[in-house]
């Protein structure tokens, strides 16, 4: 999917399988459905301090790295395909979320914020990056999976911060 | 976050730190912040298929299993609240998405599906299962994070599979 020779079109899909015997741990392969088929072990589990037994990565820790792990490969794939001589990338995404009492004893969540705190090395202008950034996100599968304008991304400049979703 | 007894309204925050220093491994660590604070290193990699060194799991993966585990977690965690005698749970999530070229050499992408097919042991009705899937997909961080309406779940009943978002 990240050949440096593009093509026109393809697609990708990803099966996860899981499996719940009673507790807050989840057994979970997840399967890369492709011609040579890979799969990977992803549990996850709850904390003991909430419950659960603590074997594994909360689910959310997963949604968190798949976020980000996603743009920041499409930053690489694409500052390849650019020729941009990028060196060190950073990436820091802050993931917000409230839960809010609805029926007597269940709760409804919704997200609250996104933020990605972007930092690029190497001999590349600041509009360079931001036009990285750009084509990064309107191509990560995760974050277009999410609601319009739910993430946020910032550049480092020099000492400051520049939003670049205003 | 899934204590048996309910609060009114409560926050969660996971932060994600991640590194890349050339290839298309990312070196990740999450981090949930709570009073306590816990930290995970999930670092991503693409397959050496696709020009990745095959080091870590791909962040569709990551992705694939926090939406899975996350809308389980709450099956489980509902059941217990509701009292419901549910026993053994399956899901399985097929994650689709598509691909196509924008500029010359970058490409946007977009979701196509992804749906949940779940399967419910124990002596519970089906009326009983919807309402609990139904309420654990609306307490869903991640779900509640992504485009409305993109989610489809279907429940196992007998042999069948019911369709729950039509």
């Amino acid at each position: 999917m990240f050949l440096e020779t593009p093509i026109a079109r393809f697609e990708l899909k990803f099966d996860a399988e899981g499996r719940n015997n009673g507790g807050y741990r989840n057994d979970i392969t997840v399967y890369r459905r492709a011609r040579v088929v890979e799969s990977f072990d992803l549990p996850t589990d709850e904390g003991t301090i909430i419950g659960g037994t603590g074997t594994a990565p909360y689910p959310l820790a997963y949604f968190a790295s798949g976020l980000t792990g996603c743009l920041m490969t499409h930053l690489r794939s694409f500052a390849k395909r650019l020729n941009m001589p990028t060196t060190d990338f950073a990436v820091t995404t802050r993931c917000h979320w409230a839960a809010q009492q609805a029926e007597q004893v269940l709760y409804e969540s919704k997200p609250l914020s996104f933020t990605m705190d972007i930092e690029i090395g190497g001999d590349v202008s600041d509009d360079e990056k931001r036009r990285l950034i750009a084509a990064s996100s309107r191509a990560c599968f995760v974050e277009q999976s999410m609601k319009p304008g739910l993430v946020k991304h910032r550049l480092k400049s020099g000492e400051a911060w520049i939003d670049l979703d205003e």
